[in-house]
């Protein structure tokens, strides 16, 4: 097996685009992440291309834009663990050796898609989702026991998005750059109790993609190659058929897989891009991925631990929750923002002399069979 | 690398199935394929399976319903391609040695999905489909200017319909199980003229899944394993802006691909299954596929050659035209016929001591783009 290194990474701006067709996000990302490693389009032998709502071969679509063809190109969807299941991808057909050199896309448009709109609606079959308890209520039921269980106020829980709101500012591809307050988090409209909008990532429309070589390749393209030092996937059952429908056992089990065959733990992480779907995931995912333990999340938040100049920034790109999330291109946004941070290059949200980074995207649907996609990659320079 | 085996197919009857959400009859086939390879679900380590039409981590759903949780999952899309993707993916991480046993699923409802009746709907951003050349029309097209360029007639390319239809008459997973006549054909409803109804593949819904595992472990399974010789990917420009329109030049360099990593040739096969998806694709791909001259296709067809009992019989499932095409399972069902006539399980329809099989699909959308995918599989006992 032959590490592997990122030498170019490309987004677009995050928003609504209404005017864009997906495969000319994807194009975008593409285009940027193909000058950022400096190589010409022909010079890639595959790529993979995460998304859900484009319709068919749309990664041909990206790609055929920018005139590449006659390559092996694969299309992946896993819900939000859509592009970092692409990364994986890309980073195992280069580790094992079968290419030397491939891009991994992630691209969304919601926008234009015929889920606009729509995307909390319950899935074909899933009779407790079309009964009310869609996902957005599941959410709503896990943070309101959560809140019991370690006594955790709304305000404290608010904090989780004014943090990575005041990072989205920062941020020249944020979809919202605007500071909030705890009032106007509260005070937004409600979404399902106690759950209020600004407490939700939005819908997002937004590519993003990540050049893969060996490392010992790298050399040749840039002199700050980033190696990915774990990717780990998994699937399984999602937050809310266990006991304790607080804890996600799939993250926990993807973290500690990734931190084994990083030879890292928690602790060596510098910046971590995490899954904020909504503003309480974030501090259970502090726990998951071992950042500290049960009960002690918020203390985590309210210390600055998790704030820029703290032990672990999480975020800085704004998140899911100001960033945006662009379902599928998600996890290579994620990338791209740690790259950023460990070549130095993130500007004014930049963590000083960051060299270990974490991402971590969870997916999935209430289908009635509660399943998902769980990824962590744990990049280093 | 390692050699990789086959040691379980599955596959539940095509046809079309209001009544079956998605993930049920994936699991229908993946259960089979389980029971065929005599394993217990709990022993994959890996699953990827191909889907178009089914909504958000539908793998997840089709594995969860069978127990399987916990392990690395990827969704596929590639459109008619998705399915032999799914195989390329799993061959390359047994060959590679990232896993020991994996499943490729494919599964396609297109009754229940929000596309059905919709398949040649334009999709966005494609002008000349809105203008009305869609799909049909282009083959059409095509099929008009094969016609002049080595003078074929209607009847001829009709005979590819009576073939297959003959074929799948004798297929107890076969959509249509009837034998039809010339006249039968040409004389049913217009689709886009000169192609009737019954010159197109149907609509289907249904799933196939095949279990791989390194051939050198193959033993402890199976007395039949069946080896992939050559597994070949490609994407590009789909059949239509090229200079010769009748002419796919992805189809030819795929197979010589595959070919060449076999270390065998078009005059090796013994049997093939590939992408009719109308009739007279079928005569283009015996050309694209090397197994004779341009010109030579109807004859080919005329003196028995790709019937049952002739050198190099094509389709005896009943192809994409009687079998049925459930657009991402398609090449999964390939797979799983050709193992069965590699192992002498193939009934009424069995080829005698087959030893060397070709599956090939394609598939694309017509974007303005036209791109798309190709694959190749040659499999040999």
């Amino acid at each position: 097996m032959r590490d592997v290194a990122i030498i170019g990474v490309g987004s677009t701006v995050m928003g609504k685009f209404p005017e864009s067709l997906p495969y000319e996000l994807g194009a975008e990302a593409a285009r940027a992440a193909i000058q950022d490693a400096g190589i010409s389009p022909g010079d890639l032998q595959f790529a993979y291309c995460a998304n859900l709502y484009g319709g068919m071969v749309i990664g041909q679509a990206v790609l055929g834009e920018i005139g590449i063809t006659d390559i092996e190109l694969t299309n992946i969807e896993n819900a939000c663990t859509g592009g970092a299941t692409a990364v994986r991808k890309a980073w195992w057909d280069i580790a094992s050796g079968l290419y030397d050199i491939g891009i991994a896309v992630g691209v969304e448009s919601i926008t234009t898609s015929p889920m606009a709109g729509k995307l909390i609606t319950p899935a074909k079959g899933d009779i407790t989702g079309e009964l009310g308890m869609n996902m957005v209520a599941r959410f709503a039921l896990s943070q309101r026991r959560y809140m019991d269980m370690f006594n955790i106020s709304l305000e404290q829980i608010a904090q989780v998005s004014v943090k990575n709101h005041r990072n989205g500012c920062m941020n020249p591809y944020s979809q919202y750059r605007k500071e909030l307050t705890i009032e106007e988090i509260l005070n937004s409209r409600p979404i399902c109790e106690p759950i209020t909008l600004l407490q939700c990532c939005p819908s997002t429309d937004g590519a993003a993609a990540a050049i893969l070589v060996p490392l010992d390749l790298a050399g040749k393209y840039t002199s700050q190659p980033v190696t990915i030092a774990a990717s780990v996937l998994k699937s399984g059952d999602y937050a809310f058929r266990w006991e304790d429908m607080t804890f996600s056992d799939m993250t926990s089990k993807c973290a500690n897989s990734a931190y084994e065959m990083a030879g890292l733990g928690p602790e060596d992480v510098n910046v971590c891009e995490l899954h904020d779907a909504f503003a309480m995931n974030e501090l259970q995912h502090y726990v998951e991925l071992g950042f500290c333990k049960r009960g002690e999340e918020v203390r985590l938040l309210e210390d600055g631990v998790t704030e820029l100049g703290g032990k672990i920034p999480v975020n800085t790109s704004g998140g899911l929750l100001s960033k945006g999330h662009p379902v599928s291109a998600s996890g290579v946004a994620q990338i791209a923002e740690l790259v950023w941070q460990l070549r130095g290059q993130a500007g004014e949200r930049q963590v000083a002399g960051a060299k270990v980074a974490l991402a971590h995207v969870i997916g999935g649907e209430v289908t009635g069979l509660e399943s998902g996609a769980v990824a962590v990659h744990i990049l280093k320079r």
